[in-house]
């Protein structure tokens, strides 16, 4: 069975494993997100330890620049994160392992993890959500991960305020209380609130507001995209009482606009948690060198 | 040089024509759209007159079964058009002319036939909308048309209210005022205002509002599918004060979250009207047959 890797790349640790799929992951290490450089050494030299991959897959936290005609190909671009602005992700990598390598974002890799594996298995389009310190969401499109001008970021997606909550100033510092994490995002929850995410009991109205504008952002989704499955990860999603609230609103806000079964009765298997759990992110990194490895 | 069929049908009109692309269009007619037996019978009594073509391409007023391993693939679904509801439209004409049929949605097959020969040749990831008396959208992503569970509607998806316009009712039966067609439509400019869209003069702020609401919309666009470029048809947009408008407020809704100098300094390459201006439609057409006969 061939053996990949996959780093999943993230703002405060990289995770590393090789493996043939997230049922026989080999090795697995954590190594702690510090300057570019010392950061893909650490990973290098785990690499390095293990049995020849014949692929690397690589999800990492962006935004990327995926274009492969694009002079810096394989970089993050205009991160906040001090000196990851611009940081050549993909070259040092590709130069040490001589191996062919997928490269996206974390959230894209996600999604095509649970196509693979896990809750979205036998579909080609679907989305991925996670929502948590911010909103991230990635999509599988007719079996791509769509790029386009930059690539998908569906966490900052605009949506309608709602009525009984017109006093919240919100979360984003770019889009204030326009967008989705703005309005939704856990810094949201507890900054309209004045506790965190976990402090609020399930019955408290907070999470039927939450229920609401997360039932907006995957209305306006439904209609965009068309995914065939809606995946909710993420911090906040752990709130269990969530997931009917949200069928519930979402339902009522299509309005019946959108004909499938799938939107009706179908809907507790429509919108699911990943079936993968935490663990979405790196297999579908080893998702993403499998692809590689196919020339996909 | 290969000839094709082409029919734009929609829900007023079908028009069926012959060519190798929009700047040879050997024949052309309109069929008023009447029965869906009526109206296809005389759709295939104009291509029995013309030249044998390679295969056919319908873009098609939806929503559409597009799913080929569905039973009603090729058939209008829900429609509240008397006598279109589960009207087959691919069958008669496959069984009829036996040349292998493409069959998408009218904006779909736009934006197909603008990535073609138009305002978004040579790019791979482009949106067309249409505003006029309701807003409808297609999408190229990655080249390809995305279907998944229905096939994407890019009218409906949800807006912010804009403060200044917090008293109107919205003019979607759907969605009322929280969708984009509800609030940016013609007629919703027309009960906004109580006058005809083209009875607003140029400088009535009614245009401004619009052009926020289009702004806002193709803000979750940009963020969603992350298009090349972004062409705006329709009835609407024919006020040509409305693109530079429209331009101002994507860059301030935005607010330098996606960096992308076509966002930037390339905004008026970005945000464009079509380039085959009525045209889109038959030619997204004829593109279809063209894929059809290729197989793809």
């Amino acid at each position: 069975m061939a053996l990949y890797g996959a780093i999943e790349a993230g703002g405060t640790k990289f995770v590393c494993a090789v493996g043939s799929g997230p049922a026989d992951l080999r090795a697995q290490t954590r190594v702690p997100t510090t300057t570019p450089r010392d950061t893909l050494a650490h990973c290098l030299a785990f690499f390095r330890g293990q049995p020849e991959i014949e692929a690397l897959g690589i999800g990492c936290f962006g935004p990327l620049e995926l274009r492969r005609s694009a002079r810096d190909y394989g970089h993050v671009t205009t991160t906040p994160k001090l000196g990851w602005s611009n940081a050549d992700i993909v070259g040092p990598l590709a130069a040490a392992l001589s191996v062919p390598i997928g490269f996206d974002t974390d959230v894209n890799a996600a999604v095509l993890g649970e196509a693979r594996w896990g809750a979205a298995r036998n579909l080609d389009t679907a989305i991925y959500l996670t929502i948590g310190t911010g909103i991230g969401g990635g999509a599988l499109i007719g079996g791509q991960l769509p790029h386009g001008l930059v690539h998908p970021d569906l966490g900052h997606l605009l949506v309608p305020r709602e009525p009984d909550d017109l006093g919240f100033g919100g979360a984003c510092p770019f889009h204030g209380a326009r967008c989705w994490e703005g309005l939704a995002s856990g810094p949201a929850l507890e900054q309209r609130w004045g506790r965190r995410a976990e402090a609020l009991p399930a019955d408290h109205p907070a999470w039927d507001l939450e229920a609401r504008y997360i039932a907006a952002a995957l209305t306006s989704l439904v209609l965009v995209l068309s995914p065939e499955r809606i995946i909710l990860g993420g911090g906040v999603m752990q709130v269990s009482a969530l997931f009917p609230l949200i069928r519930k609103h979402l339902k009522r806000s299509l309005a019946g606009y959108v004909q499938a079964s799938a939107l009706d009765q179908g809907l507790d298997e429509y919108v699911v948690p990943p079936l993968l759990g935490t663990q979405s992110g790196i297999a579908g990194a080893l998702a993403l060198a499998e692809r590689a490895a196919l020339g996909v």
